[in-house]
């Protein structure tokens, strides 16, 4: 809706938002309705089980679900020349100009909690890649895990007073609370988590000192990077303070009580975040949307949640990782981090948030991918294929984006353009994830149209309809007077560093958005 | 809604709602709308998981959900005497002046597909009564089993021609098919099913004979009466014509596909009947209910199915059980019938509707339980108290019904007034399992006003939301034109036993109302 107004009539309407809820509330209702519309709701008439309607696949969850049916595809081009679409050639790392680097890590917490596409062993057939162990909400299953069973081996389950409702952690030296580690000091499992949480993606790849430094997490992919590892240490103080003021004002709860609705309490916040901080951050306009849960409560999009499959290619944002990193003073080449929780307990948590808004990321699109993760563009190409994802202009149709006519419509960078050209002749026949990154980024965005436009119309249509935004449970009740207080006064990751680090930001800026983005208009 | 026009009226506006589609197409979605609204949409706030709100409660379905809070109760009445509220003390069995037997035959089967409460043997604790095994969805799983694995087990799986997308079955002499036998001849266990299929409740304590004809069905407790197993035959045969008519119009498709298509068809044909005849039948007005799919589709109530622990109390119609049945024209007590499929395959699958058809059922209320089920109603006031379930008063106001301010507005029966009193001395006390049945039972309804209103909700809200009846799914192309046109050629079980049936119908009545039923105004 709001592209059909100029520009300084939306800045208008922005500036008055600011002073007058009543009408930011309207314009806030009025323009998520608008993106969610965008698309067809829920329920997906296909998912990955049958190329037609079946009852498995409106109900079988393990599977993916598909905004588009497949299409059998025929002489599609090597996926080593569309690999080059991604790759530098020895150019230098483009930085993108609104994001720090805690946007990518976001952005791969926050999927890496629902986007759960198997992934096979050497041994195992491709074709389980079209199955997913997702619960399909966003329950923050990187910090509770995905399972009761999971639940209980990461909670302390004490019933004495200052314990309650806690999840298990330890603390390192300048009152650093982490999670307990995995593995016990000498290299053999713990027994409270042996067997029960899922083994980390890759842990047998690592050196010892790595493993040693691995932590008991709720998710596989949580250890994966330490950004990652940072942000749900944060979940996991904010869970641990919340639950110690729980108990304190409500003493005569046991510990699975406080437990329970710390956890419900979490959960809220992290929408919370979601929306008011990450989804404002790639959103170009200057309207803030407002998490306000009501939006969903009669909305006929308001169906069950269920990842599809088009929804774990267009997630993956390599060209964002920067080539190194800052850890604590020291510069690291990013290839070389993975599963390296050291450089987070080195560094402490907060100094670890700081040095991530220091660092810009990369420019999401072509050609600008690190030559480490080249490999995994490729994969995603293939993962494509093997679902049969109908060609990119489809999806710009389905989504109410014009479809391209020429391939001057997909970028204007006349590279790109040469490249798509010698790969697929005709525009129409651009493969979806090859066109999601070949497309330039939105003005005011560090997202290209198509992306930001599934990534905006999923977010709403997946968190707004959390059952805790729902009409009868949003309410203190559910969440304690200490969590709806914590809930209210949250909105972005800097309210949570603030009071869960030892120092706490000491007035440093801590943010998605570099200092020096200005928005263009 | 039209409770508050007057009857005339009513009578007046139903017959032009008859002759003029648009005015039928208002009042029904009117109607609909002002039933499921009468109570609070989905998602509940609480399941048996926790007394209060937590993310088990909200998201772990194999809890039952919750309308009302959990009420801790002291003092509650010795339940032998409350399970005077059942029996008949000698007095002859009450009729229905509206059911005949199909009306209680089709209900169990209904309800067994989703009301799916645990049951502990003696050995395991009471509490598992708290959780359930259902997938929550009209989904026909006592026909095709309630996982993968067992959909399966079921299936002929053949390619070839004249076989594909059918389920296994037997061919017995007349013509009538069944499904397989669950044993083989021997007793043993055929290994197609054996650790598959759930073992069928109660097997283990009925005669070699009656075992030798247990059924290989999907579901557990759909042998355990002949009535039952009656309407998953006829399903069964349904299943089997339509993929043998799709596959015929559709030679290209594998089993997979005439399978998985035949199977849409069925649920959806199994869905309009629970509306067009099931619910038509309870509904004391006039008015016809359509099973219009599109009533949901931007419903706010349109939210994800969780059966309640009420449903699965409110739905226990032990009095509406005759205490004899006629099969194959000879009268057997009902009691002697449990597992006792050869009554059916004797007398053939039409003659068994009809059988139901010539008998009325039992008036649904007080003092008129068959002797062998009143120890059931005692375990179902058990489970409502390990259950916690709030007072009989409370879900009167929860469904927008008056609340009793004495025992004359819980019945106009003085002996049930008088049993009620002595019981809880206050109305408010009563508890709701047998303040459902002490109701009288509404005129033109087999069903009291409580349990007619929750039927009529929980229906409406869980039969329309399914999949299946949703805007992308509900076409043509999901059922093949076979099974569209198979689709809007049904709306009773008397279209289904008439193609069904070596013989079909030749013009008798098959019908969940009374031949002798005439309305009161």
């Amino acid at each position: 809706m709001l592209n059909l107004i100029p520009g300084w009539l939306t800045r208008l309407l922005a500036a008055l938002a600011k002073r007058w809820p009543a009408l930011a509330s309207w314009i806030n209702h009025r323009m998520i309705n608008g993106l969610v519309e965008s698309c067809r709701a829920r329920p997906h008439p296909w998912s990955t089980a049958h190329p037609y309607t079946s009852w498995t696949a409106l109900t079988d969850q393990s599977w993916s679900a598909r905004h588009l049916a497949p299409v059998k595809r025929e002489s599609l081009p090597d996926p080593a020349e569309v690999q080059q679409l991604f790759e530098r050639n020895g150019d230098e790392q483009q930085y993108c100009k609104k994001s720090t680097c805690l946007f990518p890590a976001f952005a791969q917490y926050l999927t890496d909690g629902f986007i759960r596409t198997v992934m096979p062993s050497r041994e195992e057939p491709p074709e389980l890649r079209l199955r997913n162990s997702s619960n399909h909400q966003i329950d923050m299953c990187p910090l509770y895990g995905r399972s009761q069973m999971q639940t209980d081996a990461l909670r302390l389950k004490s019933g004495k007073r200052g314990e309650r409702g806690r999840l298990l952690s330890q603390q390192m030296s300048g009152g650093e609370e982490y999670a307990p580690y995995l593995l016990l000091p000498d290299g053999s499992a713990d027994p409270r988590f042996a067997g029960i949480l899922d083994e980390p993606l890759g842990i047998r790849d690592v050196t010892d000192h790595r493993r040693a430094h691995i932590f008991a997490f709720g998710g596989d992919r949580t250890n994966a990077v330490p950004q990652v590892a940072m942000l749900n240490t944060l979940f996991l103080r904010e869970h641990n303070r919340l639950a110690g003021k729980i108990e304190q004002i409500e003493p005569s709860w046991d510990d699975e009580r406080v437990f329970q609705v710390a956890r419900n309490t979490v959960i809220v916040i992290f929408l919370k975040i979601v929306v008011a901080e990450y989804i404002n951050h790639i959103t170009p306009s200057p309207f803030r949307f407002i998490a306000a849960p009501k939006v969903a409560w009669k909305a006929h999009w308001n169906r069950p949640n269920w990842i599809t499959t088009e929804f774990s290619l267009l997630y993956r944002w390599h060209s964002l990782v920067p080539d190194s990193m800052k850890w604590n003073g020291r510069v690291v080449p990013t290839s070389t981090t993975s599963m390296d929780n050291s450089l987070l307990t080195s560094a402490g948590l907060a100094a670890a948030f700081l040095n991530h808004t220091d660092q810009p990321a990369g420019r999401l699109g072509a050609f600008n991918t690190a030559p480490f993760l080249t490999p995994v563009e490729t994969r995603a190409v293939m993962q494509g294929r093997l679902a049969d994802i109908a060609p990119y202009s489809e999806y710009r149709e389905y989504v109410s984006l014009p479809r391209p006519s020429d391939f001057s419509d997909v970028s204007t960078n006349s590279k790109t353009q040469r490249l798509l050209k010698s790969l697929y002749r005709n525009v129409n026949s651009v493969e979806f994830y090859p066109g999601l990154f070949a497309e330039d980024t939105v003005p005011n965005s560090p997202l290209p149209p198509l992306i930001l436009k599934f990534v905006a119309v999923d977010a709403f249509s997946q968190a707004f309809t959390n059952p805790l935004f729902s009409p009868h449970v949003f309410k203190e009740e559910t969440f304690s007077p200490v969590g709806w207080d914590a809930i209210h006064r949250t909105s972005t990751l800097a309210d949570l560093v603030e009071r869960n680090t030892p120092t706490g930001l000491q007035g440093a800026r801590l943010s998605m958005t570099r200092a020096d983005w200005t928005p263009v208009s």
